[in-house]
């Protein structure tokens, strides 16, 4: 069974702006794609956000077993509609993989519940992120570190839970540390977030970066069946519980009567 | 100083409903801010859900230090302006204290970003709550575990993100088991969610579960003064970063500009 | 590429105890064995406590991808140079389950660092593991709780670091709860505990444990190379620094000296 | 009730070396507790590792509330009893401060778990320490970071389980990061490992240091009472289960008997 990627991008950058059109004329969800379509058993495609409802119909999502998103200057602009819809699909199993400046997208602040707010200089520096454990599938074929000449800086403090893995801490010349690749769990959905990725730099034609991002699709990819009431609140009658009881004391629902949300 | 713990309740059960009225008269809320002015030094209020803004205006939420939530059936009522701000104030780090069927406030769901749905049984049955760590504050002045009689069940599988710490663990006379007191960090703020409180059984008359909740308090309160820019991604210019760097390569944003949210 | 699996057992009670014989009469380990044996991709194998070395020299443990543990009566008699050698190659990478009474095993306790301590009662009372976790890999194939008619009673409090996941919750028919499912990450080396398995009950003819171990078994597999030097402390001299750097100041190592350990 | 600190100093360096003598006269554990003593209600003693035991007799340990480690060369050399004691005392509830090489004690391995292996280098180079969680308690009173004009090295990986909370993440001027701010819970206790402390620099002596020390015995103390018996595994009987049963089935254990261990 092949893994259905996704890759979602904003996709306005790359048509408004010479330089980030030089590095990605057809956009960053064309190169992402063409680095995953590297993997023999990835079915990979595209979708952005001036699409109808963003490229994200249910029955697309229904069928998508990982989403990488990229978004930056139109986060505002994206429909909550979609976002929920997106959020309710990784409650359900599907993996997603959130880039760079989607840390401020309205799907990853729904779904990490914090500011996902941080320290930022776009100068070209030189970024250096460390793998903290070498042997963590997302990691694989890839050194001990990965070195980038020109980055965007991000900066701690960033705002998000403790994650269940930090995979990748960064270093920069201009002196701050940003935690670069980090894993959660979110009901049957596995999240990553990848730092790199800025828009006026070639990041995504770094080998290294989509060696990363392949294996992050692995990774992210849940087999499990979706999930599908993972939001649903089933009342279990006294008649159906595991063990005998009798009902008891005073009740607010009556039978049958579903719970209140 | 003072501890500033404000008990926050829906208070529509108690009003419409017979067997609710005669246990909580004047409310939870009120019963709840009794058992937590037994501690000298905490300083309790109380406000409802039918009062203009909730009872919680942006200065009253920046005057309180732990806010205690109980919520049910009138969960979708709640302004969404209300739950942003109190969740801001939690980033900034409030303490939240979430009671029994507040698993389905929007206050809560907003901040865990997972469905925080369960199974759920109203049979009167007995729960027992074990502590799983007997030396965390939360658990002090009780003992290995706390009975109670008569329970609403909920059980497992409890869609929420991997906590800090398990706490409590219940033991469910119909065959159930629920993870019952956890805690999470979120910015500055800390949140712990604490199972028991059905409105149709003396729950927050118990004397363990009214020391529990005066230890969360404590336990939620972080004394740091508020982290007001907590959302904040300030730029740090290229002639403020700790190391020296110049610019290089191309660029976004111009200089002195704002980042994109 | 198939996955080692290699089953060891301390083997004791199958040979002096009646009843344990009657059950497993070649021993637990030969049980669990045929259970993986159902995977077609698994290359299971077995060791026992009373070999030469536990059965365990290095070079089979450098041929072995995920180790499963039962032990019980003898945990004191294991060799601490066999026990350092299993603790490394999981540090390395190398898979471990841990089975019931292994709780108190040298080996978990070395990787876990804590007491691992429990209640307990032998009382062939009923046992039922709820699914923290639906879409977990370890859970598939499984409803969403397994019943075992008669079971050993472990309870809550379990001395075990916080977990990187709760898989199963046990409720038991005495009255008390455990987390029976558990995951850890310790350097390259995944580790589950598993809880069910008391030597006097068919445990490990149950298809639902059955199941569970074999999905764990491919869970706790790492594909990646062995970290074969995750224990080293490497000195980065000054002239291999990633950035370039001047020596300045006072040292304490000579240039080319080895680190204290 | 003041909170009874004891700084535990290897105490070799400073006798050995001339470098280290001028910086640490009295040695690294007098200019710790005097930084200590600035907070009132702190009780602070010292104790070195060639005093008998160690300085770390039973009764002392049981009336210590937190103890801070600094070891380096001759780490091989402190007793197995010892460091068996001191694990005990954790799990029961002491806090544990680890300082710096410490991460290669024989206390620290023994709580950890892991290798706690990593990269170093001895070149008097800068050191920013970034905090992660400006509102943490340990944090409080610092800055965003810490500066350090000089310092060694460590850089990841960091061979330690994934932490209860990334306190600090530190940037050094040769390229590398570090995860110098950790904590954990094991058992009862609390443990803060902090990465700063080099022998040949004058760290102890820096006021941001000495405020993050005294941050860290304050939150390292658990005010519970000692958990005894923490590494006990009662036997539960039958007639003193929570919930009544009968003894059904085949047992291994006599009525009353000990379980292994």
């Amino acid at each position: 069974m092949p893994i259905r990627a996704l890759v979602w991008n904003e996709f306005r950058h790359e048509r408004e702006n010479e330089t980030v059109r030089s590095i990605y004329p057809d956009g960053i969800h064309a190169v992402i794609a063409a680095a995953l379509a590297e993997t023999p058993d990835f079915q990979v495609s595209t979708a952005t956000q001036d699409e109808p409802e963003h490229g994200l119909p249910q029955e697309r999502l229904d069928q998508t077993d990982v989403l990488l998103w990229w978004g930056h200057k139109a986060h505002k602009e994206v429909s909550d509609t979609v976002v929920e819809r997106v959020a309710a699909r990784v409650h359900q199993g599907m993996g997603l993989i959130v880039l760079h400046s989607g840390h401020f997208s309205k799907i990853f602040k729904r779904l990490m519940g914090t500011p996902c707010s941080l320290r930022w200089r776009e100068a070209g520096e030189r970024e250096r992120l460390w793998a903290v454990n070498r042997s963590h599938p997302v990691v694989q074929g890839v050194g001990p570190s990965i070195d980038l000449p020109n980055a965007e800086m991000y900066g701690e403090p960033f705002l998000v839970p403790e994650p269940m893995e930090t995979v990748f801490i960064s270093w920069f010349e201009g002196g701050e540390v940003f935690r670069s690749g980090l894993t959660y769990q979110r009901g049957a959905g596995r999240i990553f977030y990848f730092r790199p990725g800025h828009e006026t730099y070639p990041i995504y034609h770094n080998p290294d970066i989509r060696r990363v991002l392949n294996n992050a699709v692995r990774w992210a990819y849940n087999p499990a069946p979706a999930w599908e009431d993972v939001a649903a609140a089933p009342n279990v009658p006294v008649d159906k519980a595991p063990e005998k009881i009798e009902q008891r004391g005073p009740a607010l629902h009556r039978p049958g009567e579903e719970g209140f949300r």
